[in-house]
């Protein structure tokens, strides 16, 4: 199985993503928040690219049923539903409804790997549904984008893609490109201090400074939701549902 | 010490580079080719971005002492004096002259550090040099960006960055952004076998294809060359020859 790892989106080009699977990770905070909002009831998804392009999108959707979610700096935008947390993404809040997304990095790279033949989101909550999706690709390609931070490589993301190669590895045979070789690397560096890395990170402290710290916590838990959200004609659903329909 | 590294030039935002002092660093193979190049006695490299800006750039020069060099694919350009490799870079053909250089990665990298206070031009064969400079900063910032590999992650640039900052480390008190740690991380886990890293990285296996298999022998030999390049308004020169100006 040939896997390559991308550090930011901006290394994508579309021979990477044409009619391939990939997985966007985006451990602080998009993927992991996506991950809690479908196990939440959340109906779907739409992730966009930009602030202006979330609430043209939502003004032209049913209110009632439909929630502005996103950041600019792991702030809340202002007019906004909800912000970036998963914390925020609560049964109660999310049951049933729809949410745009706009934040910085993760639905930014999910946007930039349309394209794909499936975009899985991942992160270290959603870790082992996403293993057992990319698996049963029977020695298909896998791309794995790291959303990184504002076009930056961000560790976080490189070691949750290591654990998605690492245990693909167990698997099956992979043939690995650089970045894969090197997200490896430093998932074994690193995987008996999930929570400790994401605190020690860049974004990690600059979320703490936020006030997120709890966060932190909830986006390092391994395996912690069976829930796999893929992106279908731009929009993020759960698969299930999705074959039901 | 702040040291960021940067695994792409796509990385480079001006306050990254701004005043500060840059390492750029192509193992394979510019800076490794530049080193050797100013170690033969060249006496200056206008590196650049493109084929077209060296054609321009070296019509304009007496042609009786300017080379024109560099690579597209790794191979030599039509009608160039010089392809990339260090071994062409010989005594007999260099002393004395000046050489246009357009590479993929390595001049870009260059280029896109303008607005710099100093660039270093870095490889395993003129660690030694990088890093004496380096530790003179007393304290100051440094960015070290890798070239990759047409906008990607390259390992081997990883590697030799984090070499630079473990180097720094064991004289000084460094910080580090998450790239700077990836990059010492990979570079303790590689640091036994780089000679073997060349050979099994991706573009060390791509050089290998086109007959390069001696190149990747020479970039590999850590400390070979008491040489330090560096860029003086778009020029790369020796530092010691600058000053006696």
């Amino acid at each position: 199985m040939r896997i390559e790892t991308l550090f930011t989106p901006s290394e994508i080009t579309e021979p990477a993503v044409r009619d391939k699977t990939v997985a966007v990770i985006d451990v602080l905070r998009a993927c992991s928040t996506i991950a809690f909002a479908m196990s939440r009831g959340c109906e779907r998804i739409v992730p966009v690219a930009s602030v202006e392009a979330a609430m043209n999108l939502a003004s032209s959707l049913e209110k009632k049923v439909t929630l502005l979610g996103g950041e600019r700096e792991g702030k809340r935008i202002d007019g906004f539903d909800l912000g970036n947390s998963p914390l925020e993404y609560t049964t109660e809040v999310v049951k049933g409804k729809a949410v745009v997304l706009a934040t910085t990095n993760g639905t930014k790279a999910i946007t930039m790997s349309q394209g794909a033949r499936e975009i899985l989101v991942a992160s270290f909550v959603n870790m082992a549904s996403v293993v057992e999706r990319a698996s049963a690709l029977e020695g298909g390609p896998l791309t794995v984008v790291c959303a990184g931070e504002v076009g930056r490589f961000a560790l976080e993301d490189a070691v949750c893609a290591g654990m998605l190669i690492e245990r693909l590895g167990e698997k099956t045979a992979v043939e690995l490109n650089d970045g894969a070789h090197a997200a490896r690397c430093l998932y074994r560096q690193n995987k008996d201090s999930i929570p400790e890395l994401l605190k020690e990170c860049e974004h990690g402290r600059y979320l703490d400074s936020l006030g997120f710290a709890k966060d932190l916590d909830i986006c390092s838990r391994v395996d912690s939701l069976s829930i796999l959200p893929v992106v279908k004609e731009g929009r993020i659903v759960k698969p299930k549902r999705a074959k039901r329909k």
